[in-house]
């Protein structure tokens, strides 16, 4: 049995949950006993995602549940909408599944939010489970409970915060994830350091060819890593009161610059790549940051194969998008900039530092 | 100032809120402060209620925040659904609101229900203040955190447990609610004594004329008291995982009348009043109470102006709606009973006492 990484992320309320971490784990029966006990589960998966490993995980859980179904939603941002979460409660109330059943999202963050959202309000709540095939996912999704989907007047506009039962990262699933959403999930691998461990960034210099190759030990050692970080801010701060704003590094542009482009131009993990140089940027023209840092996280984010050169949307463009963003309270645009390597905090910038900033990057 | 009945919910996690009993609340300045701070307020309301107080409670919450806005919604239970959710959640973006905007929620339970569902889902959650006008409302949907909307197929199908910020039952908004929705609400208050309070059922006897001619007296005695009860039991069970069941005592065959009838036919209390009259006699045919109970039970129901002969649906129409309730889970139907007067439980029923309590009360 190959060596499983296992994050135990502490919740009030007996919620604990465990996300494993490495190769294979979807064949085997272990990750999948000790669930909650239900006559039926049911897999959320796209088109993309459900033909390569829908059968495999079907065919486990069936060791478990006398009833497997599979809903295929199709891929993409675009439908992360109601329509689609309603096709995943059409059929389990048109099946009269009952309120013990146990949801399994197999895919990514898409999936992942979406089957979280549905089973957070699925008769006000039933059990799931998250099966990330996608590296943002893994580092990303799998701690913090958040679920969502998108409004026509914004993304994650209408959701909840509702937690798995158990998260299962195989890291084997990334094996068939196309290159660009290996490096849009390696942003928010990056991310981890600067915000929170200043030797983490270190060790992604050190290791950044490794997991660009999808060395196993690598990959899993960055998930770990992400996981442990995130459940750590998190626990602090489970309902995104004050400290979770950190995770938001880079998010702030990386939004306008999504937003500004139309969604679904830029992966979400490039947007916040080329929003954390600006930010690192912001950091340093606010006078927390000494001259070099940006620099610094501008060449590992572009030796990742990331977007470092904004979209030229022009300054007024940017700071209207970036009012909008749901983090921009009475009081002028908030930024998460880096204090010191390894810890952040939210700050209010002056348009002028922001205009510099953008205008340096080229973006007006 | 009129005396004002106070219930004080305890909740985990600094969740405690307030119940406020009285008349002439909806226009005293102090029942609108204290809430959380936010740059703007929305009330939800429907079209029936909304001309009767909307402008009255506009008014008194512009005292506190900057801007009021309201949204109406079509009155009824058939607009219980996305479309209406739908509706609130495009204001609240289209107006830009942020996540601290607070939800009110003026109306009766199917207003109290979806505003409460759009604040639990808004952003992840804003909060909400429910002002209940239909005494199902104050003494039902008060206590709980229940929230949710209908699907197409099933009533209440998808929510979230939410609790609000504070509720003020204003009894004054009672003196506009007809006749016939006043006798609903009392089949609720009149569910109380037999499940949980011998001495309630005694006072509800001798003072029904008071609370059928709204007496404020004898109303703020009944939502106190059901108030109570319901935050007892649901302090003991916040997530409905057994001891709540005992507040569906009558609901599993009201359902299936409301479902076999179509929803609106009958008003929900009403089919709850029918069922527990059936449930009263399930409860002496499996040996719990002793005869004469469900006589006792049946003539306050009919005094109370309330059905005691539910419609001739049918043994197998009746089974078979019983059995797609979301109670009925593996093992046979459960149906709450009365173990003796002021204790309930869940008890599995064979089909055949189901059958000879339906040929006896006319149903079949």
């Amino acid at each position: 049995m190959p060596a499983t990484d296992t994050v135990r992320i502490q919740l009030p309320d007996d919620r604990d949950y465990e996300i494993r971490i490495g190769s294979g784990l979807l064949g085997e029966a272990r990750s999948w006993q000790g669930l909650p006990k239900a006559a039926a589960a049911v897999i959320v998966s796209n088109d993309k995602v459900a033909p390569l490993y829908a059968e495999r995980l079907r065919e486990r859980l069936l060791a478990v549940y006398a009833r497997v179904d599979l809903v295929v939603l199709p891929d993409g941002e675009q439908h992360k909408d109601w329509a689609s979460l309603n096709r995943i409660c059409d059929h389990l109330l048109g099946q009269a599944l009952d309120r013990k059943t146990v949801l399994f999202a197999l895919g990514g963050g898409v999936i992942g939010d979406m089957t979280g959202f549905a089973a957070a309000i699925y008769m006000r709540g039933v059990p799931f489970v998250q099966v990330p095939t996608t590296l943002l996912a893994q580092v990303d999704s799998s701690v913090g409970g958040k679920t969502a989907i998108n409004h026509p007047l914004g993304k994650n506009m209408l959701g909840a915060f509702y937690q798995p039962e158990r998260v299962i990262a195989d890291l084997d699933t990334l094996d068939s994830l196309p290159d660009r959403e290996l490096r849009a999930g390696l942003a928010e691998v990056i991310k981890y350091g600067p915000i929170a461990d200043a030797a983490f960034l270190d060790w992604i210099e050190g290791n950044l060819d490794a997991l660009l190759a999808r060395d196993k030990a690598a990959l899993a050692h960055a998930v770990r890593r992400s996981c442990e970080i995130k459940a750590d801010v998190v626990g602090q701060d489970e309902r995104e009161q004050g400290l979770r704003a950190i995770l938001n590094f880079g998010h702030t542009i990386g939004h306008a610059i999504e937003a500004g482009l139309g969604y679904g131009q830029w992966l979400h993990g490039e947007a916040v790549a080329c929003g954390m140089v600006l930010a690192a940027d912001l950091s340093q023209r606010m006078g927390l940051m000494p001259a070099g840092f940006t620099q610094r996280l501008r060449s590992l984010i572009e030796r990742a194969g990331l977007p470092v050169q904004p979209p030229r949307l022009g300054a007024e463009r940017y700071l209207s998008l970036m009012r909008v963003d749901k983090k921009a309270e009475a009081g002028g645009i908030r930024f998460v900039l880096i204090e010191t390597l390894g810890r952040a905090g939210l700050h209010a910038v002056p348009d002028e530092r922001i205009v510099e900033t953008l205008a340096a990057h080229g973006a007006v």
